[in-house]
């Protein structure tokens, strides 16, 4: 393969300035809202080690980048910010602080096969809550994150929300191993109906029971959940009236109409231990983000503690971000040799004012018309007047 | 090497909130002048391909961290921003819009082969001018950085100003050979003023010359300069001029005491065809940044056009940007289960007003005394008041 002068790796993009300006205000305008929740913003290294970060992410591993370093060590491009932040939770922050609230903005990296479309480096915005296992603290990163969205003007964004442990709890109840638990997860994942009739029937299930089973795949409400809730089982019930709990604050914040329970939604990232989500808005087929609890994720790293939060994918929030092309105002002043200090003065005179002012030596451009018309107003200093 | 769960590679770093937030600032308020001065922004991916970005960059190749992708190929962590920007200018903006003017915040990377305490990832803030070969555009790009610095608060910015071409001219006219030039540019670079004197009398210079050649070492206006301009030379006194006229503008623009005029200043960056200049600010030794003209780089992409820039270091920025450790408002709220509503309502009214809230249900803190006092109020909703 001959590589061209301006190509670039697969799944790799340019931001042109269009782009890199409306990510520069969603950058700005969610980092606001995540730190007035009182969260604080941290940032981590591009790189780190395979053995520690890499290894523990929930991400395949051959969509990990990998190099050596010049020990010969392999390290990763961070896939993920949840073990790069869990991993600085642990090591640095003292238990006492716990609670600790940390968001972030960070670019991460999936390596691609081939050329589809997607990108192989995207930026994430998020928070993690770590530190406390109480359900207060799933409500308030799901909060957290329809406020940012809020903020965003995404409007009528959807949360769907479903139950890690609490659907473990009910499969086993049916009789599954943790082998036929996975297949029904894989169909759960796909949302193939058919295909999870169709297991289903492969499954010992009793007969009796199997077309409760089968309504496992069609929840929205917190409500359906309960007929599989065993009242004698003290774990379950208890996790189903968080649920309910949990229902209770969505709906006192405004997020009434915007969540839905599926009982069935797992999320493919394999850390999530509970309360799992993931957010969509209209206008994107895919989902805007992610989150849930992770209380395993902090075990790797010897701390028995709780955590949960939510990462935004910024690509999608941009996608779906109404675009407004307006032409900003922008001043060009156009100058010859004679008028150069004249120009120079204008343009510090009209900056001061808060104008934006593009100051260009009118010799310099070889196309002079194209040039101007990139511009809201054209000033030109020429010749002896 | 037996790595431990908490450590990161070498030359990498975390950044913890109190810095994560001066750089958020920093790099606001850059952004918004270098956007302000007709600059947009624009952001490359963080891998290129070696075959382009990573040959063409001014950094040793030792210093590039390289890795394969899924086809093969050899892939570089950017190295630097400038041949990126140049590879974007060169491929996709066209012509008739030039000049172009690009601004950028970004990481980088450079290998580092022990702990040094030198990072192997650094941010850099910086501008390109491509497509303006006069000297306006250096002086735009040079007022820009000063401007940049003034506005975060930088106090006490040094310019230390040189040109590649004249000092090669003059060179020449002592009867040198590049070889020998190389050695002449290695002993400016060290900035070894004796190693410097030894080296002028190995070469073959006029004994008669011997004095005047000592000296291109240590000017520091461009006055000094002009004995070493040959009146019969027309591209020695036209590049003369020119730096004459740079130093007018300078000087109305308010930098007339930030300026030093060093005809032996050399950037190692072998890229620099002009005007080249370093930046240095009170309370470090190590250049803040840098910048100069490379119309050789834009060749390089098939554009015979000139271009100029400069880029700032923001860890070397951050280090003399005075630390106001003052502790910000921030209230806590720690409720329990029967004000739970309550304390819900509380925060949402407080952060209206735009004060900064944490929200925590109080029996998931394990030190509440400690936990309290990384706050500046804090409101306690407990109990049956």
């Amino acid at each position: 393969m001959t590589i061209q002068m301006f190509e670039k790796p697969l799944g790799m993009r340019d931001d042109f300035p269009f782009i890199a300006k409306k990510k520069a205000e969603l950058r700005s305008n969610g980092t606001a809202i995540i730190q007035q929740a009182g969260y604080d913003l941290l940032q981590t290294p591009t790189l780190e080690y395979y053995e520690t970060v890499g290894k523990i992410s929930a991400i395949a591993d051959n969509a990990l980048f990998k190099l050596l370093d010049s020990q010969g060590e392999t390290l990763v491009l961070r896939p993920d910010m949840t073990s790069p932040i869990a991993r600085v939770a642990a090591s640095k922050l003292l238990k006492e602080k716990m609670p600790v609230r940390l968001g972030y903005y960070s670019n991460v990296f999936r390596a691609q096969k081939r050329e589809g479309g997607r990108p192989a480096e995207f930026e994430q915005m998020g928070v993690e809550l770590i530190g406390d296992d109480s359900l207060y603290a799933d409500a308030e990163v799901i909060i957290l994150a329809w406020n940012v969205l809020k903020n965003l003007d995404i409007k009528s964004s959807r949360f769907v929300i479903g139950h890690t442990q609490l659907l473990q709890l009910i499969l086993e109840d049916f009789g599954l191993d943790q082998e036929q638990i996975e297949k029904v997860h894989s169909a759960f994942v796909s949302k193939n109906s058919v295909g999870f009739e169709s297991l289903a029937k492969q499954l010992p299930i009793e007969p009796s029971r199997l077309e409760s089973f089968v309504g496992l795949m069609s929840t929205s409400t917190v409500e359906e959940w309960q007929q599989w809730i065993d009242p004698a089982n003290t774990k379950q019930t208890s996790l189903f009236e968080g649920m309910k709990k949990l229902k209770t604050i969505l709906e006192r914040s405004g997020l009434a109409d915007a969540v839905t329970y599926d009982l069935s939604f797992n999320s493919h990232m394999t850390y999530y231990t509970g309360l799992v989500f993931e957010v969509y808005g209209a206008g994107s087929g895919f989902p805007l983000g992610n989150g849930g609890r992770y209380d395993g994720l902090m075990k790797q790293f010897g701390l028995q503690v709780g955590a949960t939060g939510f990462g935004l994918r910024v690509d999608r929030l941009l996608e779906i971000i109404s675009a407004d092309a307006e032409q900003e105002n922008h001043t060009l002043i156009l100058f010859d040799e004679p008028n150069e200090e004249r120009a120079f003065d204008k343009a510090q005179k009209l900056r001061g004012e808060g104008v934006r002012v593009t100051l260009q030596f009118a010799p310099a451009v070889l196309a002079i018309d194209e040039f101007s018309a990139l511009f809201s107003d054209v000033l030109r200093m020429e010749g002896a007047n």
